[in-house]
């Protein structure tokens, strides 16, 4: 039935420039914006025009500038705000407005004090209303993750009745385990009626640490678009990361899916979020983290040198990272020594490779790290013992 | 049949410590065990003592402090290995020698030029020869994640026929899928006729950002025991994220599952542990880091502000956090904006809101946070302008 691409909605410069400290000007996230294009993400969400009138300006000078993506610009389910959106939106080659309200009995109860059938006809009636500006209307079912299946189906198939072409089904609060959420995106394509009419879309949020993980299972389940960030930047614990689930696709071949991204830009381009948006990565992040591809336990090290596939699946250069690396620590054996020596243009046979084992170790039971400086020096010192005795 | 718990295998000073950077010398090794112990974690891999002599001595005064947790000592499938991890577990009241071999055809021919069943062999010998020292042996197949199931499962019956007593099934490169995983260990739990004498541990690698959906996919299906570091830290992308592991299962009351973990203890460790370890945790980490639980977008605020469980599903208190936050950027609204001036002393009614929020967001436009001060300088200034008028 669905085709096996999957459309990456990236949502960086909206949910992710939300988190606190993050905030952009107008030329960095037109900067960023070039770059997420660049990368080939197939939709970028520029902002929420109504928030204020510096992201009105940002999404309405993206709009003009951008060429191939689709231009999305986020709205409650508020007629002011949609038109906003619409107005924000006016010079883009081809706008997205993203419109939808809260599903799930929290959301209805907590927040709008309202009924479930009061609901229902508002997410009627702001897709109405967001058509009237462009043909290509995302909805959101806010807290989709806890929502009742039954009662979200009856929304979903309402919503596509009335004009969406993508609906969008959030787990707000991170809280959905990865069959859950495989399940009720398998509910939808099997209970709702008109569900070929629209793309389903997956946006996870990271709060227990399994944003990448559910929006595997929601394609895999049927979905075909993922929302996501670099770096997995956005509210509380961020989004599901672009670049974990983009090489998922990638190296799974088995799914039979795929995404348009450039790979090789992964790295330079967290990089570059990292620096505009002022948010470390950590160094053991996924696909991007400074140590992502290094090396640094013997047993480890061993393998990799004699066959890198025994310790890594992805080529760094596959995602535009520097090459693998062998860090000599405490834990690092004979062989990664030796190769390291052999780097440096020493050649040293077995016996001498024991002798300086032992000598290394000594070095590295007191460092954190035996740099390249230890290493000439250690084995200088040693070439000297050998030609005195 | 398998008890409801799971056991907490924490490798953050076995896994974690042998990343670049990461060393810790005795003294720092022994502050973050007696942690460890204290947080509620089962079992404590405390190093590789063959690796070097200041790894023994760690594993060494490890195991002749720690009284409640089991003290593994790591070793590969050689006779010295085990003879040395032995030693330095002597002093232990619960020592867990933890050995194995790589079982995938990548490392039997790749790291060892070997054959399926030459490496059957030595994972028998290297079990035989660990229960000299303990009844509580630990095997693991290396690279598991990539090992055929039936060569995988003829492995793991010898080897519980030998004498382990926990069976790991190690990802290695953190290649498999949450369902592959799950269906690996559900493989083992219909095949293996031995079986119900062993615990099955999962030790997940977190390369495409899987690792915590996986071991969660594992105990699902019958696994027991969760080999885990605290920030996920560990070789290249790291291991699990222990806190998100001990989280999914205390709010997923539904699976059934428990750990022995005291959960108010997780933002305190998780920090002493990046400071020990000097590894940044990044601000949007799941459960520790510095914006899990901040709230900056409008919806969530004016959400988050009439029901925190509209966008809330832990307590941070639950897990040793900091109260919630609501930051105030130009992505913020009305109601959060009332929060914090209320926060600060100031009653203002519907209409001073409004214009307010004008003020504010031209600030908001211009700042990438609005601080207390400005708050104050801004009401007084709105105050002041209200009493000339």
């Amino acid at each position: 039935m669905a085709d096996n691409r999957v459309f990456i909605f990236d949502t960086t410069l909206r949910d992710g420039e939300q988190v606190p400290g993050c905030k952009l000007n107008t030329s960095e996230k037109i900067e960023l914006a070039l770059q997420l294009e660049h990368l080939g993400v197939d939709i970028i969400e520029a902002g929420f025009p109504i928030s204020s009138p510096g992201d009105f300006e940002s999404v309405s000078k993206i709009a003009g500038i951008i060429k191939n993506a689709t231009v999305c610009g986020l709205s409650r389910a508020v007629q002011k705000d949609i038109e906003v959106a619409g107005e924000a939106l006016k010079g883009a080659q081809r706008p997205r407005i993203h419109t939808g309200i809260g599903t799930s009995d929290y959301h209805i109860k907590g927040k709008f004090n309202s009924r479930r059938e009061d609901i229902l006809q508002r997410a009627i009636q702001c897709v109405k209303w967001a058509r009237n500006f462009t043909d290509d209307v995302e909805f959101y079912a806010e807290d989709a993750g806890r929502t009742d299946n039954d009662y979200l189906a009856q929304v979903i198939e309402a919503v596509i009745a009335a004009g969406a072409t993508t609906v969008n089904i959030p787990d707000t609060t991170g809280y959905c385990l990865p069959h859950q959420y495989g399940e009720k995106i398998a509910y939808l394509i099997n209970n709702v009626k008109n569900i070929d009419k629209a793309v389903i879309s997956c946006h996870c949020h990271n709060d227990l640490g399994l944003a990448t993980a559910n929006s595997i299972s929601g394609v895999i389940n049927g979905a075909r678009q993922i929302e996501c960030t670099i770096n997995g930047l956005g509210e509380r614990a961020g989004n599901t990361a672009l670049e974990e689930v983009v090489m998922i696709l990638k190296q799974h071949k088995g799914l039979g899916l795929y995404t348009n991204v450039n790979s090789k830009m992964l790295n330079p381009i967290s990089r570059l979020v990292s620096e505009t948006m002022r948010m470390p990565v950590q160094p053991n992040k996924a696909i991007v983290g400074a140590n992502a591809f290094s090396h640094s336990s013997g047993i480890h090290q061993d393998g990799f040198l004699k066959d890198a596939i025994t310790y890594e699946i992805i080529n760094p250069e596959e995602v535009g990272a520097e090459q693998s690396k062998i860090v000599l620590t405490a834990r690092s054996g004979r062989s990664a020594l030796a190769y390291r020596l052999q780097k440096l243009g020493f050649q040293f046979n077995r016996n001498d490779i024991d002798v300086l084992y032992g000598m290394f170790l000594k070095i590295a039971d007191a460092k954190k790290e035996v740099v390249e400086e230890d290493l000439m020096e250690m084995a200088k010192q040693y070439q000297l013992e050998a030609t005195v005795a």
